[in-house]
């Protein structure tokens, strides 16, 4: 769709459509975690949306309401666009090098998954007829976790030519705006305050406040540069903008090179001259480290995490390209949080105005912790941190426990519609689902005692007040939402009573693990009693007449939706009311089918499959959250080509722009969906309370398959053909495994394991005009 | 309370609280159902919020969404204060008058039932120490719809006075504020742009039209006075201001007199000269006719309404008051609409934005119906003349036929919380039924043929697209919000179930009474057949171990809540979000018991006292719309007393300010749960299908109770006292009815039947803090 070349480790892309290039700037934005940066060209213009973020800092806004009610936030908070600080523009004898304008004679950008960079080679001609070569390379310090670099080199092809360089630092940057659409971000304008601003020499700082959070952001720049002849430099700095100026005579065949530093601290607490000492500190240790020693520590820790992570996969290179892609921007979303938290988007655009929701613990948070544990660790340190905002939240909404937001970023509830938003109660099921699939992995007892034991104990208590016993002894959830948005307040969700019963049982599990501490945090003897019979007495709605269980009570009941009459309006979401969709048998996203996979332990072989065929037939996908656990699920009930599709649409979301919103950044779920589409789909791996199990099986066009994962603090390697599976043991103790249903024990000798045939079975249709996404030609 | 006299024809307060100012301007409203004015001091200050009001007109708003969705309404309207003609200012030797300074010796405000005016007597000390009577008197015509008139009289009491006289024609009067609160209005400040302004001698108009919505609206004032000696005066309009200026000597003794007529026009399409002109001839004809006709066209329009409508009750003397106040409000609602709808607050005040919601149809027009058809028809002609904006919501909702909206003033959908507006497809079964209503009760062809069978037939095939039968061939309907607005967006709903069952076969049955008329409209015997079918199939939960119907499905197994800990915080919805209240068994307002009144045909008299046990046990009435329903049940089911309590609750609701709302206007449809609280609670009148039927038996505290209503075509008269009831015919054919359940035909002779003993049983209680409003001391 795009065009990038097929490359196992690389991103390629050598065309220059301006329409692409929004799109561009998600696929090749850099980040560690910390800093982000959107893939927009140095010169700063043509551009799609600029984006330079810091995870965790963002402005307020308000939340209007027509008809307000009790409990509704009246504030939201939105990611922002900080000081930018990758601008280098460029003048070739007085023209602004511009791409519109002139002719691009050469234009390439390169994502480099093991560099950890982002390089680009341009061959431009100037209007008069100048022709430069430019020759970036930039990355966001997986190893500095405040610094980015750019490296930035002009040729004079055809001539002597005069060139000026400058460097900017550019705060409140005017920013596009997208198509009107609810899941977008409505990003503030001038967001930012001046502080202060400072400069000498090749180095500049400034330092803003956001207007209504009143977070302070320090953005600084420092500088080095070979000149092939004479130049002239000078630095300024004034209010929103600092800028570096270079003019330079360039004779014909030489470089002029620039290596820019770029620094960021932010704070809500901490003065002026703390941030910006923070930044200068920052940049000295930059200079003193230097370029080539950034990258190659770039490099290294790819190095590491390529050895942990990768998956290698054979029959469909464009596939394997994909599956690398995915787990790099996993990586970026998560390496450097340090107690923040991950948003839909990463750092990557401002969709969803950067806010975190459930997909980040429930998707991506087992890729981590099974590949980069500390990545995942660090978020689950931030949901620690905001516990006492959830506690709040529970009690302002009259429960008692944790109740976690929907959505925000510093963990104060965004959510302005409160049917999809404070309602989906699973969220919190979700983080301690996460919680405890970590402390399964990696048996970190010291995030079990510091954290764990807290955040599941206090989620575990939610469910105490908003559940309660029926009459017939059954313990119910009414008036919630589960993950399938085209429902939304209803009665014992599958989903959730699953998760919920998870919770319950591990609180009760980490409780009996530690006992003196529960104590501590006045947990009784008592209190694991209550959690344990609600566990025993989760109701689970089903349909004995249809042999499925209700996604949630009488669902099966409902009307069925019209498919042919909405098979060229989707998302439905934007052309149907809520008032009809929730009235129907219609379904947004995996809701039964991914507690399938999450608690297939609760779910015969035989109910699987029927649920499967079920809610196959009425899911419609309109969010980027459902093919990868349709896919799972599809080669769990031997679908096996079906599944193959639906990794393909997982993994190739953001690269072919599956949903037509890439532009607003990438879904880092549907990233961490890849992976799980390769290791829970077609290494069939399932984790039930830290047993892992394994049922490969490959679809007929993947002929090999390998991963990696974190098995109770040891290190696995799975490697996947057509006819049998080899397992070894990378480091750490033995560990007992289950192929197929048959447990065995892993040590340092390789098992190999046949891979049992399949009986073929017709999988079911999806809705017409909902069939899963093909690549029209396969690669 | 307030302190009004008792008095059983009249509402006098004799004092004066600058407190209780806001609540006495609603409760002394005058209003012909066209023209609405607040009973604010002609002074215009001390006031609480003027307020002079139009059907029909209003001014648009954005309706503002942090998240948006497909169907949401982007612009609401909301009634407007419009040019204020009701203000006439006074100076006594140079000191304005207002009661804020000086002394005031007299204060007396009569609101008289019979002449249908509003008088007052003030006795005033100035702060210098002289003293004036001023005497009003002022009417809004029933008799002449477009005129209200105001007689203001000042008397010189201790010395020569010099006095000046200001009469105003007022746009964009000052608003003030009410407190924050989701049910009140937000008017728009300054909402009207002057379109022209002129005045002659005695005589002034203005044009002015609403800035956003384009409506033309022109007032318009002429006066007579008479001089006691020697005066000057002289008129001038400008903008916003018309303003006749009487100067005067008035010699101790004597006094001085102005007769104001004040005359209103508006038109969504009229130019200013054709809307000048409407006005201009109105006050022609209100010049020509004179003060002292008005006033007797007025009582003898009120002398004839009483005749067909007044309650006479014995026992309590201020219930008698009660009864009669709330009846001249429901006439001053609905008298002169002509095709406009009755809001929430009639024409009293600005609350709930001024908008028509389903207690008009369910609650007044029922009322009207059998008391004063002819307003009664007006509103069904409203809804009739909006019925294409219905057909398009439906459509635009993925429904066919006519989905009405849930509030609203020119027929478009200004609900933005959708849960709790849109999802109450009741209002279109509502509708409906009070179509069939005013249909069996008047017999009326012409309007059946004109308006009725075309509402019932749009109104059924609603339930077509919105119910479906399920595996178990029930049909039902899913996935919307009954009466009780703390639960929301439930499935089966028992009250719309219900109701959707008799506008289906409501439908069917004109249909088959107007075969031709029904092809014009498209109907064919099979889609008749489809309605019928869907009637006998209409699915009612009900729980067999409880014994009682569920509410919505699954009402029954929902959380109970903690009304113990809720005793002091009501109402509810103040207090707890929606996300609690959805989830557990607590009851804003009668739902299944307001079933069990309106469609009392469908349950056995166990089952209502059943139902009516544990419903009663978990309402807490938050709504004003809930305690004549629960008194009528209560009666039906034997709580004489509990029913005698909830009459008063419900008749008191706004003279003693039960709800602390009453600054915002009256509650119209409270006012005519009173006369359903007499004649359905202790005539124990029902109407299931036109068929009358009565089963009187008064509380012991109500000696004597007689009403009058229609039936069939023909008026009757019901006598009711502790032993007897005796019925007589007013007028019309012999009339079918039936006395606790023996039926008994009615012609020229009274017929006496006894009235059987009653069986005492135990009322349930009520939660906790929400026990009926009972008067401190009777009178």
């Amino acid at each position: 769709m795009f065009g990038f070349e097929v490359d196992p480790w690389q991103l390629r892309w050598n065309e220059l459509d301006a329409e692409q290039i929004p799109r561009t700037e998600s696929l090749f934005a850099l980040s560690n975690g910390h800093i982000g940066m959107r893939g927009s060209l140095e010169e700063g213009e043509p551009i799609g949306e600029p984006g330079t973020y810091l995870n965790g800092l963002y402005e307020l806004r308000a939340l209007p309401y027509a008809e307000s009610g009790y409990g509704y936030p009246e504030s939201g908070q939105t990611i922002i666009n900080v000081t930018d600080g990758k601008i280098i523009r460029l003048l070739v004898e007085d023209e602004p090098m511009d791409l519109r304008y002139g002719r691009t004679l050469e234009h390439t950008r390169t994502l480099d998954l093991r560099s950890g960079t982002l390089r680009r080679t341009t061959v431009w001609e100037s209007p008069v007829g100048h022709k430069v070569r430019i020759s970036t390379e930039r990355l966001v310090s997986f190893t500095n976790r405040a610094i980015a670099a750019i490296k930035y080199e002009v040729e004079a092809l055809d001539d002597n030519l005069k060139i000026v360089i400058q460097s900017d630092l550019l705060a409140n940057e005017p920013i596009g705006k997208f198509a009107k659409d609810p899941r977008l971000a409505e990003m503030p304008e001038a967001p930012l305050v001046n502080d202060f601003a400072t400069s000498r020499n090749r180095w500049a700082v400034l330092v803003h406040h956001t207007k209504m959070s009143g977070l302070r952001v320090a953005a600084g720049m420092d500088h080095e540069w070979e000149l092939p002849s004479t130049g002239e430099s000078f630095v300024r700095s004034e209010g929103d903008l600092a800028r570096l100026t270079l003019a330079a005579h360039v004779p014909q065949g030489r470089k002029l090179s620039l290596t820019k530093y770029i620094g960021y601290g932010w704070s809500a607490r901490r003065s002026v001259p703390a941030v910006r000492a923070q930044v200068d500190a920052a940049l000295a240790m930059a200079m003193e480290v230097g370029w080539d020693t950034l990258l190659s520590e770039q490099r290294s820790y790819l190095d590491d995490f390529w050895r942990d992570a990768d998956v290698e996969l054979e029959g469909d290179a464009e596939l394997q390209q994909a599956v690398r892609f995915a787990m790099f921007h996993v990586l970026q979303a998560g390496a450097r949080g340090e107690a923040r938290s991950i948003g839909a988007k990463g750092l990557t655009g401002s969709g969803y105005d950067g806010h975190t929701f459930w997909d980040t613990e429930t998707f991506v948070l087992p890729v981590l912790t099974y590949t980069s544990p500390a990545a995942a660790r660090e978020v689950l340190r931030w949901r620690h941190s905001t516990l006492d905002k959830a506690r709040n939240r529970a009690s302002e909404l009259g429960q008692f426990g944790a109740m976690f937001p929907w959505r925000s970023i510093n963990g104060d509830e965004c959510s302005s519609y409160w049917p999809a938003g404070t309602a989906a109660v699973h969220i919190t099921a979700d983080i301690a689902h996460a919680t405890a699939k970590y402390l399964n992995a990696t048996h970190d007892k010291e995030f079990e005692a510091e954290c764990g034991l807290e955040l599941l104990v206090e989620c575990a208590r939610l469910w105490l007040s908003v559940g309660h016993f029926d009459g017939n002894g059954r313990f119910r959830i009414d008036g919630i939402t589960g993950p399938d948005e085209y429902t939304a307040v209803v009665n014992n969700n599958v989903y959730t009573n699953l998760m919920a019963e998870q919770n319950l049982r591990d609180a009760a599990a980490v409780c009996s693990r530690n006992p003196d501490l529960a104590r501590e945090f006045g947990v009784t003897v008592e209190e694991i009693a209550d959690w344990e019979i609600r566990a025993e007495r989760i109701f689970l709605p089903y349909n004995e007449t249809l042999g499925v269980h209700e996604q949630s009570e009488e669902f099966t009941q409902l009307k069925e939706w019209d498919f042919e009459a909405s098979k060229d309006k989707y998302p439905l979401l934007l052309n149907y009311p809520y008032f009809d969709l929730y009235r129907k048998q219609v379904v947004k996203q995996a809701d039964l089918v991914l507690a399938l996979y999450l608690r297939g332990d609760a779910f015969t072989p035989e109910e699987k499959r029927r649920n499967f065929d079920y809610y196959e037939r009425i899911t419609v996908r309109d969010s980027s959250l459902s093919a990868w656990s349709q896919g799972v699920m599809a080669a769990e009930v031997g679908y096996l080509d079906l599944a193959y599709d639906y990794l393909v649409e997982t993994a190739f979301t953001d690269l072919h722009d599956i949903h037509n919103n890439v532009a607003a950044g990438l879904h880092i779920a549907a990233m961490a969906g890849t992976w799980l589409g390769c290791v829970a789909g077609f290494g069939g791996m399932r984790d039930y309370d830290g047993n892992i199990t394994f049922a490969p099986r490959l679809p007929p066009r993947i002929t090999y398959l390998s991963f990696r994962m974190l098995v109770g603090g040891s290190k696995i390697l799975v490697a996947i053909d057509g006819d049998n599976t080899i397992y070894r043991l990378l480091f750490g103790p033995p560990v007992t495994l289950k192929h197929h249903g048959e447990e065995f024990e892993l040590d340092g000798h390789p098992v190999t394991l046949p891979i049992p045939p399949l009986t073929p079975h017709e999988p079911p249709a999806q809705p017409i005009g909902r069939e899963p996404y093909r690549r029209s030609e396969l690669r």
